[in-house]
């Protein structure tokens, strides 16, 4: 039923209106060097097609097939390797690779772009394609020469696919407790054992090859975090002339049976004395794994953005179609109006609409950070935009996620009956985003590492920069209700910053003060940020185009009906850790 | 790998030492006929064996087997005929049946509790009993004796089976379009004909006939929901001597794919001329629909709770099992520690306990004044406990199952990657209570209800009697802790008495506000609802009982972490319908 429509147009609005991202490319020359506004415009172009022409019609097929799993071969549903293909053939799979390797060197700031239509399209499907790039990145970051001349082509072309190997069976959030052992063969290789869960495109049929990124311990690492290397480990051995040898003790044990995201292969993987390479140093895999951890976070918070968006798609479509019910205080002659008409249907369109266009925007603000943060001329700017990058990767990736999973509910809801049937599609949308928020990081996970790492570490010293740019943005002579806003914002910014300022205090004394306000200190630097993306918005809207029209009173919604969320989650955390951790275990 | 048990003695608790249930059951002659407070407990003790060895274990073999349609023909899973014979032979089909025909005409402040267990266990086998159960109650209510003679003895053994055929594909929340018609055969029998979705219940193997109550028009009958009768129509025509005869013109033309409640049958259900009796007068329908309607709405409610404690129950389970991290600030010579010791999980677990607990008091409660409704000896009090019941169903019906989805995705969280796989059960009690927002009237139809019917239409009069009760309530001499509390919650009733005001004012010059409030509303009136019974549960605490202080430290989390979300719904709702409606359409 999916009639996806990537919404080229607000993207557009957000590159070259809101953001002048075309700016920043031509200030790099490595940026510049392999696209202009033009050409980014003709990709994303590419990309809704294939999206919405080749990926979307396979959504619902693939979550009714699901993947098949037969004596340790995995394969996808009909259709997704000709799409994989597809994909791959037009250069998406690429998109954002190094350019000495085959790469196409594009930035973020246009990838999260193209995340977000995939994702929409087919969650499943972008899955496979997101955790090759996210192998490559970490590949290209810390593997030798050797192993980026032998491995990082064929992953940018596709002919291979990537995985990353950490879950095992009793560590998720504690990957210090891994089990898994590597033995040094001494001739550069090294031997794999062990099983690993929840392993996104473990085993497929998409591809030649899977190249393994994994995590495991050396005999007498340190214990812990820091005795982790990470290695690689490709399902076929890759001869000295490129060609594919003998299967190499990888074994796919079973997939998993989930609520959603069926057609994504999530396998169990024996390692059984399989060979690899050391990626990095040893004992430092974790940390090879942190520095993709931000592109690989807010791509997976993006497929929140993006169900929400799908679902948002479907919705209004359905409240233009049903009629049930009358307008309220119009005299019809008609036996009943189009939903569209009822205060409570919008309240649930606007609430997806006003969110999912303040998404977007903070995508492309983080990914031009991350993009800064590579290619910015001075290491003061890449200092900063890193900074930034790793404050605000969290909120993206847990805030994206659960006004996903929000979005969609609604989305669902505007269907009443038709939304909990399979065949409309809106169901599948709460089933795949629902996973969102919890992997890569719980969001959880994700709410400790923004209080704790990047608040508290440095006692707030990146947050006070964030919100000092907040703060002179809203510097300027607004007019009209946008003054209104603005001062809402501005007022909202001292409210955090006072909150930010009292948990500081009280985390000096009480161990449990962090963990208790982490998820709803989350949701209020999201919130204030989604107001700093509407207010981005906002400034860049003409007075009498249409389009922007409709994004003045989309932002006014967003001001009115929404920002003051964060009352309640101030109220809540201001309360303290008392409430949270009164009860003993034995008494819950 | 559902565990559940009974929360028997919360429930107890909440009859006896909260409510004093048994003082009212006393002073009613129909009540003390048939229970006091040793069968009553004796009875849930029943409820909760037969719901935890019986009902529980069939709820994930359920899920992955689901209804089978054979051309026409309907099978429910393995195992639930047998549960549903024991739980008719226990007496539970006949729990709040007319006693002059067969039933045992308990009280409905019992009633709630065993549908809690029975939906907490398993959702999909609970449906087929609540739908006999509310299709008797229509009967009982509306049908003439011969009617009542005939039928309702085998439902309440449950030997026979009923529905509700309501929903035409083009109709749900607005009846008044429905297309079925009904045609006089002039010997007090009526010819059916019609396609009714969304059934139910429909067709199965669990009982020997089905009742269908169907609502269809005849011809002349006046346009919209005026011209709309009730007939009961058999699947198997039931002879004069009782005996069943042939098929009856009824097939069921198949099942629904949903996201959940799997194990029940959702059937398209053709009327082909079926022969059945008239319910009540002619064009009355909807209104016999109506009185059985805040019993049905109620129940629906509780799925939502009954779901929420379960996840509740196995994720404090898993908790206390999983270890992952290490508690903050605690030296441990352990590698990590259950994962109960961090403050977000408990944050989640304390979420759901505070919020589940304080719904099943609001459960009795409304139990309670449904009896009084029915069995006060004043037509007084009767009138007053209606309107109670009137003004709080919607509220019940569309906050449990509101905030039973929330703690169902934060049971699922609770498990991180292990929630998302189907084996541990937490992702089925997600996509099983999802259904609970929509059907019986979506949360939208029941939001307007209240604010529209239920508060704009007596100029606010039954919710200030409420209030007006709350308050009273309040002025006790509380100690402590529990003084601010009533202090908060005074406040609160201050604000949602000021709110109404404001509506309702609003309310005379647009139409739309109405509309553009009652979600929030209604909201309001569920978190000051569970306030006072928060304070109720408070009252009924002795100072050195274990499980008393258990609830002081729950109610605190309450009143300090949650009942502060009220400020930012009533900060939403002042703003008004015009940022709800100025988009045209089209600018969706």
């Amino acid at each position: 039923m999916s009639n996806y429509q990537a919404p080229l147009q607000d993207m557009q609005f957000l590159l070259f209106d809101v953001f002048a991202v075309d700016q920043q490319w031509r200030q790099s020359p490595a940026l510049a060097s392999v696209l202009d506004r033009d050409t980014a415009s003709a990709m994303l172009h590419e990309a809704g097609k294939i999206a919405g022409e080749c990926v979307a019609p396979l959504n619902r097929s693939g979550d009714e097939e699901g993947v098949q799993w037969i004596d340790g071969v995995v394969t996808t549903p009909n259709g997704f390797k000709q799409a994989y293909d597809t994909f791959c053939e037009s250069g998406f799979s690429a998109l954002t690779g190094n350019t000495d390797y085959g790469g196409l060197g594009m930035p973020k700031s246009l990838s999260v772009l193209v995340d977000e239509m995939m994702y929409a399209a087919n969650s499943s499907f972008n899955l496979y394609v997101a955790l090759s790039s996210g192998a490559s990145m970490a590949l290209d970051a810390h593997g030798n020469e050797f192993l980026k001349q032998r491995f990082l082509p064929n992953l940018y072309s596709g002919r291979w696919g990537g995985t990353m190997c950490l879950t095992e069976s009793h560590c998720g959030s504690d990957l210090g407790l891994i089990r898994s052992k590597a033995e040094d063969f001494g001739d550069g290789t090294y031997g794999l054992t062990g099983t690993k869960i929840f392993i996104t495109g473990g085993d497929h049929d998409l591809s030649e090859n899977i190249v393994h990124l994994v995590l495991a311990k050396l005999p007498g690492s340190p214990a812990g975090s820091r005795g982790i290397s990470l290695f690689l480990v490709p399902k076929y051995w890759v001869n000295e002339d490129g060609t594919l040898g003998a299967a190499n003790g990888v074994t796919c044990g079973s997939v998993e049976h989930k609520m959603g995201i069926k057609a994504s292969a999530t396998c169990v993987m024996n390692f059984d004395g399989a060979r690899g390479y050391l990626v990095g140093e040893v004992n430092r895999g974790l940390q090879c794994m942190f520095t993709m951890m931000n592109c690989e976070r807010l791509s997976i918070g993006i497929q929140g953005l993006g169900c929400a968006e799908a679902s948002y798609q479907s919705a209004v479509a359905y409240a233009r179609d049903r009629v049930q019910g009358r307008e309220a205080g119009v005299k019809s002659t008609m036996d009943a109006d189009p939903i569209i008409v009822h205060a409570d249907v919008r309240r649930m369109l606007l609430d997806m609409k006003s969110t999912t266009e303040a998404g977007r925007a903070f995508a492309v603000y983080l990914g031009m950070h991350l993009d800064q943060a590579q290619y910015a001329p001075s290491a003061e700017a890449r200092y900063q935009a890193d900074a930034i990058v790793a404050l605000l990767t969290p909120v993206a990736k847990a805030f994206f996620t659960d006004l996903g999973l929000d979005s969609t509910v609604l989305g669902q809801q505007v269907f009443g009956g038709h939304g909990y049937i399979r065949e409309w599609g809106q169901e599948q949308l709460v089933r795949d985003v629902r996973i969102a928020q919890i992997y890569e990081g719980t969001n959880g996970i994700q709410a400790m590492d923004l209080i704790q790492r990047k608040v508290f570490a440095n006692q707030g010293e990146s947050l006070k920069t964030y919100l000092h740019e907040i703060r002179r943005f809203l510097q300027r002579d607004w007019q009209g209700e946008q003054a209104d806003f603005a001062d809402q914002l501005q007022q909202r910014v001292a409210q955090l910053s006072e909150l930010t300022e009292v948990l500081l205090q009280r985390a000096q004394h009480s161990p449990y003060e962090l963990g208790a306000a982490a998820c709803d200190y989350l949701h209020v630097v999201g919130y204030v940020t989604y107001g700093y993306m509407w207010m981005k918005m906002l400034s860049a809207c003409a007075p009498n185009t249409a389009s922007h029209l409709t994004k003045q009173k989309t932002g006014a919604y967003y001001f009115k009906r929404v920002l003051p969320r964060v009352d309640s989650l101030i109220a809540s955390i201001q309360s303290g850790s008392d409430p949270v951790m009164s009860l003993l275990a034995e008494e819950f």
